[in-house]
């Protein structure tokens, strides 16, 4: 039995806004009168786009998302785009940058080596990942067709807080776990992919937002509905997309404006992980190993000083209604998503167990 | 303003059983006391799990899936399959058969023509999609790696009533749209894909059943979340699955045990479509150009004896209840899609409108 209220600490698919469940809930059967689900509508018909068009527009308001920008509405997760983006963007035998700051831009890296030849720039696996490797330290390749770094660690607690500088090579970012949780300058990058399923919406649904002059012929062997181009060209009409998810995302970006947008939202993660890193840096009993100044406001990665707890701390905060706070199983030890559609109440509670426990277990 | 009771004939997405949106509903923001939304769920964990391994098991019973083959679930829908196919199946400069049936077999055929030599064994073209080409006439090559049919062709109305001899060459079936409809002899087939927003549920899904000796190792280009051998051998948990959209699909797979399985549903289809046809074939106002024998029972494609009068019909209908009853736009005319979830009633109200019409505009 677990005791309510419960707080999702998953690290995504993840806890959701309850007012964007609410509104599902309550449209599920009968959409604003048009006597189907969402689900049930035709993706040409009126209805769906306008729910399309009004996603992609209010996303690329919260975002500020130049004109000269593609958003594009894709499907796969973000594991597909490790290689999609170099079939898109790379011709065969390009370079490409990526800098590893841990375990998925090391996927990100096994990924790409499939299609180009990968010049790893810098990478935080000789400190374990306890930092991101400062921009001074990077080996660029001029020729590189992109610098790709990932914007946030979701299994090691790391992100950037400072935008990297790469001159004349587009920077791209797997922003999968932090989209959204921040104000971004987009003109910064050439390209920025996120998996929905952290701050967005259902898992499956991937955005790509993609500068205009990068939008280029795929490879050949790449599928036609994984083509940017041929995406951007039909504007979403060349296959069936996501439709329920781009729905619900198109609500979650409703509530992020009722939030007061991305500045709003960035100053509220930055209260709750700075609450919980405190509380950790605190006390004996937890340690969260990266460096203060990297820490990720999305994915606190941290572990007891005595691992030898950790089943049951897992156990005592499952009972408390404090789910899903195990660690990565590559890197182990606890993990507290704070996505933006966690409370603060969720925080406290998440900190006032770990006083509890540390209490009754020193 | 739309009168109630509504009926979505749409082609897909379509309707979906109303004891499917309303279970949906009641458990969208709690999954059965987990205090999760499904689409809150990590996928790894053991609610997710469960809820996928039930949905596998019921879909397995259901089709009577033999225990040589797999069942996957994977992303991005048909239109991706038609590259993905050959991709996972063809080494390059193999030859595959494909039957050309109308607009999506010319779909997959053309997608298909990027990765292999095709040869098309047969088309409905000449007779401009009529009937489906005997097989008597199809011309076969003895050294395809496989032959490419669309069991039922959703623009065109056409479907098989039949199970094509391949012999020794694996027949693939594009089953999207009657996929669940009716019982399937899947031992006849080396692979059966599926895009889920017909009789199965959200877009986007992407159910793959194939025999284990097919699956191998991919193209060297294909991208790893979308390898069949990749995603059988870890069992779905390469990348994040469509876990709401499986979810949906679980409920559907309930709900069609409860109808009596397919043998039921396929009986009370053709009893549906039957009752359609015979009125649209009882009338001179309403034309179905296809042979009687190879009509779908998903979607009855016809038309106006009377072209002009289409945007009326339309119109009366929608006021009426009666949605989404244009053609594919690459056909024109008028469509009735009869998914699983069309209630008898909703056949009943669509014909009862038409002989009305029929008698205002004659």
């Amino acid at each position: 039995m677990i005791s309510s209220p419960v707080y999702n600490f998953a690290a995504g698919p993840g806890i959701m806004p309850r007012e964007v469940l609410l509104q599902a809930q309550q449209e599920l059967l009968d959409w604003r009168q048009s006597g189907m689900s969402v689900m049930e509508m035709p993706f040409t018909g009126e209805e769906f786009q306008t729910i399309m068009r009004q996603a992609r527009q209010d996303l690329r308001e919260l975002l500020g998302v130049p004109a000269d920008y593609r958003i594009l509405f894709l499907q796969g997760g973000a594991s597909a785009q490790f290689s999609l983006l170099p079939m898109n963007l790379l011709p065969p035998g390009a370079t490409a940058d990526y800098v590893d700051t841990g375990h998925w831009s090391r996927k990100a890296i096994e990924e790409g080596s499939r299609y180009a030849r990968i010049n790893v720039a810098a990478s935080g696996a000789d400190h374990n990942y306890r930092h991101v490797p400062a921009q001074a330290r990077w080996q660029l390749d001029p020729g590189a067709g992109y610098c790709h770094i990932t914007s946030n660690e979701t299994a090691d607690g790391l992100a950037y807080h400072w935008l990297p500088d790469t001159g004349n090579v587009p920077l791209v970012a797997d922003m999968t776990s932090d989209f959204l949780s921040r104000p971004i300058a987009i003109e910064r990058f050439g390209v920025i992919y996120a998996g929905a399923q952290k701050n967005i919406g259902p898992a499956g649904l991937t955005i790509v937002i993609i500068r205009d002059d990068l939008i280029q012929p795929a490879r050949p062997e790449t599928p036609s509905a994984f083509s940017y181009r041929v995406q951007a060209e039909s504007e979403g009409r060349f296959n069936t997309p996501l439709t329920y998810a781009v729905y619900i995302a198109g609500l979650v970006f409703r509530w992020l404006k009722r939030q007061g947008g991305l500045g709003a939202i960035a100053e509220r993660n930055r209260r709750k992980s700075d609450r919980l890193y405190d509380a950790i840096d605190g006390s004996d009993v937890y340690v969260c190993p990266q460096r203060a100044a990297d820490r990720s406001r999305m994915n606190a990665c941290f572990h007891l000083a005595d691992a030898s707890l950790t089943t049951e701390f897992l156990r005592q905060a499952r009972q408390q209604g404090l789910l899903n706070l195990q660690g990565h199983p590559a890197v182990g030890g606890l993990r507290a998503s704070l996505y933006n559609a966690m409370p603060d109440a969720g925080v406290e509670a998440l900190i006032a167990f770990m006083q509890a426990f540390a209490a009754r277990h020193t």
